[in-house]
């Protein structure tokens, strides 16, 4: 089993502005970095309940892998056509577990605190981190707090047109 | 007048553990990343008094420029033996104004406060930040919050062997 992260983050560590707006994003779409290709050697994403309820806001379903909705208080999911969508109310570790054994060997973690919990569970494997040359002051944080340091590994470094610098890390779980 | 940051940051954005402590950074002290070219570009250096007692700390005085400490609670300055080191207490415009008056083209502008202070007055020019490939989890931040979103233009990337990943970027002013 193995998990990534692939998400974009303003310079200092923002995801997404307080609102959870993203349109800063928007200068850098014709910019491709190699989503679809990560999202190729996925088998399914797991999402925080708060990112769930942003990508439905922005109408359609753009996942076409299964996704798993980490959720303590969702009862049922309102979901649009054509999702294939569970939800999960349970730690980083038996999410795992119960993925692991329903055959799912490439897991896509996204979100926030989502990320923040399988960081701090120490089951995050790799973090393939795009830098957007902007610095938006306030907002969504990347990271959080840690109980222990994480030693990384640089793999690689990618710099693109527009600015973007995309750098991806092997985690040591 | 040019001002310039020239740090490390740990991925999740620390510039120091929350103790002040930077022995995080030994392992990359053999990796040379431009630091003693960037230094040698300078007129002077401005820190404030928290990075000024850490330095101290050291023992002995590496800065080879005239350094400002900017407090507003300091008195006087306890200096090792031939240190250049005066006192400032004064807002960062001002603090541009006197220095260019008396002749400094081009500040390195350190420490966490600071750099936040100078970059809140949009008073920076040029950011060159050396990613460390450590999650640290908590300490000191390199940013904090702005007033405004602020757009960076993307000049360089480079990488260097023990993983530090260094990206340079003008600050549009």
């Amino acid at each position: 089993m193995k998990t990534s992260v692939f998400c974009a983050a303003s310079i200092d560590g923002f995801i997404a502005k307080s609102d959870d707006g993203i349109e800063w994003l928007n200068p850098y779409e014709k910019d491709p970095h190699g989503f679809e290709e990560f999202f190729a050697s996925l088998d399914a994403v797991v999402i925080g309940r708060r990112t769930f309820e942003v990508v439905l806001g922005f109408g359609g379903w753009f996942y076409t892998k299964p996704v798993f909705v980490l959720s303590s208080t969702l009862k049922n999911l309102k979901l649009p056509e054509g999702a294939v969508c569970e939800l999960i109310n349970a730690e980083p570790s038996e999410v795992l577990k119960q993925l692991e054994q329903r055959g799912f060997n490439h897991l896509y973690i996204d979100g926030g605190v989502t990320i923040q919990r399988f960081l701090r569970a120490r089951l995050i494997d790799r973090m393939i981190i795009t830098r957007v040359p902007i610095l938006l002051g306030n907002g969504i944080p990347l990271f959080g707090s840690l109980p222990q340091e994480v030693q990384l590994k640089h793999v690689a470094t990618r710099t693109y047109p527009t600015g973007l610098v995309q750098s991806e890390y092997e985690v040591a779980r």
